[in-house]
């Protein structure tokens, strides 16, 4: 979401470069109580979301995930297992750590599954995802490939007709590369907006849209807070939003062995934030048997979307930012930047 | 959808078994040009629609298959090649026959590859689907696997801003068994509307809610008939709806090797109804790997969501008219019935 006028953003912002980011939240990570090596990757996909403009998943979180480690509710120095359960399907215990490290540590093996097999399967369970979902699946398309993910989160959003939150914000995301330009990617939550999102707007004193939730009696409401307070969201589209929001449910919790949504319990653990459940990505290679011309067929099919009236396709809008945080810098609220480099050489030391 | 008063609908019904319907439709089917294995896949599939009350993909369907074939746009008597590309990966081309039968050749293979590997993907090309999805993913949920279907069909739906229709209805099916009752079985367009929907309106004269469609000005418009004379569905749910869309089209025809929906170009057959593009089906073994006790799973989930105060599942209205239909008959209009009678005992010779 691009909440925020980018002009007067960019007044009280300064700019900094994709890596020295990177490195001051590694730093900070690091301290906070993570090992070097998860450190690392949560580093480069907090600072790419911030770079691409998901700003709901980038630096917001920062104190999220120094708070969630304070708590002990997440393990930072988890070492994920990774299990060869069958042919095309790869199993991974996070170990009560955050999921970008244990899929980076699955990933090689669901590789050579895929190249082999035509289409692969990987299965995370006891797994914190924080961040955005589409940096887990477009470097697949990068690599010409096709890419589908799931995860779960904590009760947040109620079924249809229900009054209590059931489903997380549950999002799903998808990847596939094309011949004429960056990969076709899309991360969207199956409820009517995503929790980072109502904090924002909750943060800012905005409103939500209609159809965004309900309050702590299940009555319809357009008040962030009151859908923070007790409250709920809804699914997106009505019944069918609500059907994928199942799905979702289904395929990341109960087919890894991770939690449901509504199973998630942090009571014991003030100032966590990061909901332990589980992940599916599915992974196709769209040419096994050869002769298909996929890339080359989705370009086709973007031209005929572009020549029908849509401007803006998916994805389209985080590679121009990209594009602009590789020539100018990613610009950053100076006071944010402030905070970033206080908690980077003070706080907890690393262990 | 269900349309019509249920009590009217019965008054001037006739109550007719299953398999005294599978009879008939395969009659039809067999006169109309199908060979004998192909018209008892369809004939099987059309009756169960019309039985679990699917009633846009039961027996309203039947005119235009019997239009389809006559045109000479889809081969009834087609051969489908099953290739095996991949450790869990198939290939179907379907030969310009229809879907099911082709879908049938190729399962036996696909579920070789899913004991083995876990999950497994059968891609079909140059095939017509014309039923209900739910069919497709049900049979796997049945021996415990999870299923995901995607089918693109014709050109009917606008992109995001679009003033030209690109995608098909494109609809998802997914299925999963559980421990205490019938399988979750979800089938949604991912349009506002299914096509069959608005073409009953139509007959019937009814207008759609808002958000349904487009006119052939690109205008909104509530009037199906409008939708169906130059203008076009819109996706459901706004942008996510229409993420979805487009991810069909990818994994149905791209991927596959089948047709874009806007590329299905039947004007050189009038009455031709059927689109010949692709379909992607996705099998996963949840036990792989053992001990995740998936069904018990799935049904703690149900569990949950009734709590929260959902009545009715995905399935669950399906499930209900086909338990009626065993023990009274399906009830079938009798001006439909005496129509299929005729179709039945008169037109095309078997060739």
């Amino acid at each position: 979401m691009n909440e925020a006028d980018p002009a007067r953003q960019k007044a009280d912002a300064e700019f900094i470069s994709h890596d020295d980011l990177v490195a001051l939240l590694e730093t900070i990570f690091r301290r906070a109580g993570m090992a070097d090596w998860v450190a690392a990757v949560q580093a480069r996909n907090c600072a790419g979301a911030e770079r691409d403009g998901s700003k709901s998943h980038g630096l917001f979180r920062v104190p999220g995930y120094v708070s969630t480690l304070a708590s002990g509710w997440v393990d930072g120095r988890a070492e994920p297992v990774v299990e060869d359960v069958a042919d095309a399907f790869v199993r991974v215990d996070a170990m009560n750590g955050f999921a970008q490290p244990a899929l980076a540590r699955g990933t090689p093996l669901l590789l050579e599954k895929v190249k082999r097999s035509g289409i692969a399967l990987l299965a995370m369970r006891n797994s914190h995802h924080f961040g955005a979902l589409w940096p887990d699946v477009e470097p697949f398309a990068e690599r010409g490939l096709v890419a589908l993910s799931f995860v779960n989160s904590f009760a947040c959003v109620v079924p249809v007709g229900g009054r209590k939150p059931v489903y997380g914000t549950n999002p799903i995301a998808f990847a596939a590369p094309r011949a004429g330009g960056d990969p076709i990617v899309f991360d969207q939550s199956s409820s009517a907006l995503a929790n980072g999102d109502v904090r924002i707007a909750a943060r800012e004193g905005r409103m939500l849209p209609e159809g965004s939730g309900v309050d702590r009696t299940g009555a319809p409401t357009t008040d962030p807070k009151a859908i923070l307070d007790g409250g709920a969201l809804l699914p997106f589209g009505g019944y069918k939003g609500a059907s994928l929001a199942m799905m979702v449910e289904i395929l990341a919790a109960a087919l890894t062995g991770g939690q449901f949504s509504f199973e998630v319990d942090w009571s014991g653990h003030p100032g966590a934030e990061t909901p332990r459940t589980g992940q599916l990505l599915v992974v196709i290679d769209p040419e096994a048997g050869g002769g298909r011309r996929f890339a080359e067929r989705v370009e086709q099919l973007i031209g005929r979307i572009r020549d029908a009236g849509q401007e803006r396709l998916p994805g389209d809008r985080r590679h121009d930012n990209r594009r602009a945080a590789a020539r100018d810098g990613i610009p950053i609220q100076r006071s944010v930047l402030a905070d970033l480099r206080a908690r980077a050489s003070s706080g907890a030391q690393p262990n």
